[in-house]
């Protein structure tokens, strides 16, 4: 099987495409799903970093976006008739992170909140706290930690958290978590249920302290469509508009739903079961969890596996007949969030051509 | 211990800092190591992207750059009295990659020939066919495989490319490999021992059959140190401006020869003895042998360990007295190949100040 209608001719290589007919099906069905759960849709933009997907999440239903850092919100907010960006459709930004805001951090989520509606992550008294200057033009989601053991604080310790925004006068919107040990096989199910019983233990211990608690916000691609309706109010996946090799490898994603691959060059075949691609971690991205089968998939050639990745080369190891010297395959990346943040553009292809070329607008807005 | 002056103050987090005078170290350290060899030195860019940094490597010595993609030549080598770049002194660069040349890339390669000397790898008849129509413009050099089972050919499978180079009327330089199997635990030594004796292999055959073969090319950081006078004619290390925790952990270099650090704000305490920093694997890049303590390290915190990593979070484990909140701290890379190709710029700090901003000119040059 080849996936030629989804290589366009003439292709330099690499070369990141994003496949217009996956990427649309997989936004209509997230956002499907959403509806028909009555679960606010509020996708992370950070896997995408695109002005123009931004804006068709929000034609779709999106209640707005979820960020990372508050440059992609800068970017991904803007007004539609400003001169640089056209995406006013995001009104409603939320900085999923535990931000710690020093002043000129501080200035920018100010003027952010003069523009639209902003609301950030905490995770301490302390960094709530910080947000004192501008406590009046933001709202606040407590993180908790429903067994990743990254950030976020405990159910019980929630209202510490709550507390301090009380004294700052700065609005408490709920609790937030990231499911992250969703990502395993098998994970998505228990990592659905951690979240909906730790953010449902959060809020009832903000209520019976006083507290409004209305938010209770998970999600991740993962286990967002394992969300049972009337635990959470909102989902924050991200990688759903693209997917990628983890999320076929996790069983979350078919193959076909894959809507972006790096189009590489056999650049060497040094044996009969081995060849090297011109795809290496500076465009695939060098992401690999423990329970990978290789450093990425080839989407026509399922046998294939990347068994060593460089800067610049991809090692696939194939028995029988595979690719030959200069022949042009694409690649599934690992973990498209990083790979989409290694290129300038995504080449948009559809009905076999490039159609347009997209600017990864927030790419590396780390800050 | 605090490295504090190497912190300048009012930095906003993350960010990709260079320190001057470590820099300047490694630089000349390794020139007077292959001027003492008399072997000649061709840094690898594709570490440092930077044309400030690739002058500066000209200035002390080398003969020239290896890039891995035609396009970091074009940026690096252009001419000193062009408008945008100033590195007169790159006027022989080597792309040390098996190119497998479409018409796009003959005819970027023409162009960049006419300005500076160029060579190409290759490591079949086809590929080197390829370059048919610019051929009398270029050079080219055979990749042999050393024992990392990349691409390369054998030294017995040298003469097939050799004699294509001959019918197409290209100049053929020589022999060049990559002994990455160095990046292992006490590996260097062996790999070294591999890359000498298998370029001298080929380069026995070549001459056996008639050919020249004036030039033996190899090294790398953790190799380039232990090749023996006499075995190569010249090393192309290119990690060994910055260094990393790699470089580190496999005892290539002390902590305080690593030239590259991220600046990083602990965001977050969710237990004694675990924190969060805002530099996640955007930033650092995921880059992670297995033979690796944890995703980088923190320079001034030996014991720490960064057990997770995440697109904007590393999770940090460390017992007793660590950084507070809002603390910024230094986090030192795995691999800074990666993690320089992830931002625009690198702030350079000299003294305790960041006194200049350095573009990553060849950022993202992927082709």
């Amino acid at each position: 099987m080849v996936i030629g209608p989804h290589l366009p001719q003439g292709l330099t290589t690499p070369a990141t495409l994003v496949l217009a007919d996956r990427l649309e099906r997989n936004l209509t069905r997230m956002a499907a799903f959403a509806g028909e759960s009555r679960i606010a849709l509020r996708p992370h933009a950070k896997t995408h970093k695109c002005v123009e997907i931004a804006r068709r999440q929000m034609e779709l239903g999106a209640l707005g976006l979820s960020v990372a850092t508050v440059g992609e919100a800068e970017i991904l907010a803007r007004k539609r008739d400003s001169r640089a960006y056209t995406a006013s459709e995001v009104t409603d930004v939320f900085v999923a992170y535990p931000l710690w805001a020093d002043d000129e951090l501080l200035r920018r989520l100010g003027r952010l909140a003069d523009r639209v509606q902003v609301t950030v992550g905490a995770d301490s008294a302390q960094a709530v706290e910080r947000l004192a200057p501008i406590a009046r033009d933001l709202r606040v989601m407590i993180e908790i930690d429903c067994g990743l053991a990254r950030s976020g604080v405990t159910p019980a310790g929630v209202t510490v958290v709550a507390q301090a925004a009380e004294r700052i006068n700065l609005e408490l919107s709920g609790v937030f978590t990231f499911p992250g040990h969703s990502y395993g096989p098998g994970a998505g199910a228990g990592a659905a249920e951690d979240e909906a019983r730790v953010l449902a233990e959060a809020a009832e211990i903000l209520v019976a302290s006083g507290f409004r608690c209305e938010q209770r916000s998970g999600g991740s691609t993962p286990s967002a469509r394992l969300v049972r309706p009337g635990t959470l109010t909102e989902i924050r996946p991200g990688v759903y508009v693209f997917n990628d090799a983890q999320q076929v490898e996790l069983g979350v994603a078919a193959m076909d739903d894959v809507a972006l691959m790096v189009a590489s060059t056999v650049v060497s075949r040094p044996a009969s079961d081995r060849f090297v691609l011109d795809a290496g971690s500076k465009v695939l991205g060098p992401d690999r969890m423990s329970w990978a089968t290789g450093h990425g998939r080839l989407a026509d050639w399922p046998h294939a596996r990347v068994v060593g990745l460089w800067e610049h080369h991809a090692v696939v190891e194939l028995q029988g007949r595979g690719p030959a010297l200069g022949e042009i395959v694409a690649v599934v990346p690992n973990h498209v969030c990083t790979a989409v943040n290694l290129v300038a553009d995504l080449l948009v292809v559809d009905g076999g051509s490039v159609v347009e070329r997209w600017p990864v607008a927030a790419r590396a807005a780390n800050r």
